[in-house]
């Protein structure tokens, strides 16, 4: 900081009468590009949009919010599961606060070959990195969210021929005793739907998705859970929250189920 | 206005040296409750978002902003297509311009039957009015967003059963020679889908819309051109812009197509 | 429902052998107007957003969608406090669940007097409603979401004129021992502020709020624990959450603080 | 493509009898990971959210919407002012069609030094290239739209003490003789509000930018006027639209103001 700044009243620091501890207190919306860890290629160029917060004792006026783009500015490009605590633990020691919160929500991208052709596409998925640390522990929580097809499996079996069916939603937030790459979590939200999808389809491909998504029809009640049966059989995986929300074809509103485990 | 502000600087009115005209200086964003003339119950309360405009001489530094407020309130509650010139006419005089323009969106409700039971629910659309008045001439320009269905004609083609379907999204923008009902615009879009959704449906209501969308396929393509025939044919239509968006259930982007003509 | 149906599978009143109950499930993004009470005018009519969802036991395969709008569409056109355990209950009796949901998000108008001279104008708030039943206990949470004025302590202490400052938005959710009006909930987290905001304000009046912002400054810190402290010296208020965002007028993020109480 | 494909119906080329002819058709929504030259470190890791799209005669049934993906997929990584002609004439060649339009969305970084201390920081910006090939002529737009300080002059003039300010935003886009930096652009914004925004400031840069600001007050009207007076003066920009809407710290709704210019 500048010799300059010493002669300038430091209003955050002055005591506050209040006795009101704040939970949380810190930066929001704040977009800035990183590097996420992939299986395929190491890793991959992306754009999170941030919060970082802290908790404020009662006798502190304010925080100093400068110092958490500092703290962000320091840590470097490359954002993983690994390196998560050093961030929050930066963030305590910098706020001098008992506690520290962060959350990174980013579009991720996988290469992906069409089914029967094989030609290959890049599909966008959004993925949050949540991370507390309190007393020392961290609790972290990773979110993919993926859109799926869904094939109704009530409008399959009245209708004499064809079946609604829709762009599906999956919000599915894991806590994990082990790392646990991006990639496993899509495919077992993906292996849990009528159908993945896909960016680039020719007509072979096109033809074996609407007929693999129309042989596996399920309503957004399977949809959650099939996913919690697979979260349930992965050891790795502690306690998660599964959330599907189908933009129907037939209304102009959503279907939607949840369902939430703690080990 | 009180006697204190004769007092107070009137910074907008100043002059203004750069010698720019502004096309549309005024206040948007603005959320405001009204009425909106229906066929089948006189009126509906809704609420629109509102932007008002006029356009300001070079010689003046700025527009008055309370002013647009002012004139909006002292309209009423009621909107619709034969009293909206007044509104025009009235921000022209009241900001001393030449021209204005105003946007007004809203969501508008249909009570709709279900195609078989007869259930009834009600289906929601978003309604946008635009309006400008320059020297006098009002251009009034109306739009439906509707949501439908769509089938792919290609993925049942190809396919030995089922076929690919969606949500999509219409936005039918007209201009007229006589006032239209927005329901008749809601129901021309309707009857160029593969179906048409509905808030309620039964088990002998979805049989039905199932089979009727896998009855009538069409692409993004077919759906605006649907429209735009059907458009051509209704006398009243002077000119019209039809855009259609697919949230494809097979993909994570959208397919798009769009006509516009003019008479 | 028509004798159709008596022939057409019922898919979701098979059993489900997966021995996963759901936590909820139900229509989300529903828009649906209504009516809410009010302290001045008894009633104002809104457009809500609503999702109502309930549990489902496990040896269930499927709830009836299509049952929650019609429990929404029997419930009748006004919503307030009083009566949305009439519709907790109606939707565990219709849909044979234990516990029920449900979400209502709508726009909310103050007629405002301007502080100087006194021009009426109308105000726009969000508010939500979120009620459960579980066991026959209900908990009812009413959120208000309401945009402020804060001015920097910071800013306003270092530098030899002005002080930056910016529209703020609080979102203030509590819990009740007797029902609270909205009206009030507004009134407490505006009076937190440095200045609460207006539709209509003639220079008069822009002098007013510009002049008592600025000599209210307050920090997001400042303006949750105001808020937090009233909160605790309202006897009926059992519970809340308050968080304040300002969209910060020299950065392109934002400041954020959060407090959380339970009695 | 497979041998597979060529026993199944193409049902896009089949002919069209309603004689009327699409004005745009293709792919939206679709989130793409891309590079984009820049002045400071020769280019970026962006994503850009695209649409691409076609004209298609009267007498084409349909568009083949997965080549829209494979050329953007051959396009490469880097986009920029001088290969967009390449994607446009590639697009007109795969879809036999007249003409073409590509629009790119994405966040723009700067690396920025705080006024007093130099701290640096990253700004984000939202740049769109907007790019129409019509037999053989290629008209290109490039928008910036960027957050910024503005001070109200008429606040400032009345009030005994401070001045309300607010986040804005500029939208603005351009025609060009020769490329231009999207830099050069977004710093012609920058000078022409009371003041840029940062992402990092420490407090002798607070007292710096909140001085200036005050010294610097602009209406909307200001704004949008000396932006156009810094492009008129500009021979290389030969047509534009600015766009400005102030997030108004003292009411709920926005205010807007709007210049457009054809050489």
């Amino acid at each position: 900081m500048s010799a300059e700044s010493t002669h300038l009243k430091d209003t955050q620091s002055e005591p506050d009468f209040r006795q009101i501890a704040i939970d949380r207190v810190g930066v929001k919306g704040l977009r800035y590009p990183l590097r996420i860890r992939d299986k395929a290629r190491e890793s991959q160029h992306t754009i999170a949009t941030c919060a970082l917060t802290v908790d404020l004792p009662h006798h502190h006026k304010g925080t100093h919010m400068s110092r958490f783009v500092e703290v962000l500015n320091e840590f470097g490009p490359e954002l993983h599961v690994d390196n998560i605590r050093t961030l929050l633990t930066d963030l305590v020691a910098r706020l001098n606060s008992e506690s520290a919160h962060v959350d990174f929500e980013f579009p991720f991208f996988l290469e992906k070959p069409a089914p029967v052709t094989g030609a290959v596409g890049l599909m966008d998925y959004t993925v949050r990195f949540a991370a507390t640390i309190e007393r020392g522990a961290v609790d972290f929580v990773v979110t993919v969210i993926v859109p799926v097809t869904t094939v109704c499996p009530c409008s399959k079996a009245i209708s004499a021929r064809g079946a609604h069916n829709q762009r599906g939603q999956v919000t599915f937030a894991v806590r994990f005793a082990k790392p646990i790459w991006i990639e496993d979590l899509i495919r077992l939200v993906e292996d849990s739907a009528s159908c993945e999808l896909y960016s680039l389809l020719k007509r072979p491909d096109e033809k074996a998705v609407t007929e693999h998504a129309y042989d596996n029809p399920v309503f957004v009640e399977d949809l959650v859970r099939n996913i919690a049966e697979r979260a349930d059989a992965t050891a790795d995986i502690t306690g998660y929250c599964v959330e599907a929300e189908n933009f129907e074809s037939i209304h102009n509103h959503n279907a939607y189920a949840r369902i939430e485990r703690r080990r």
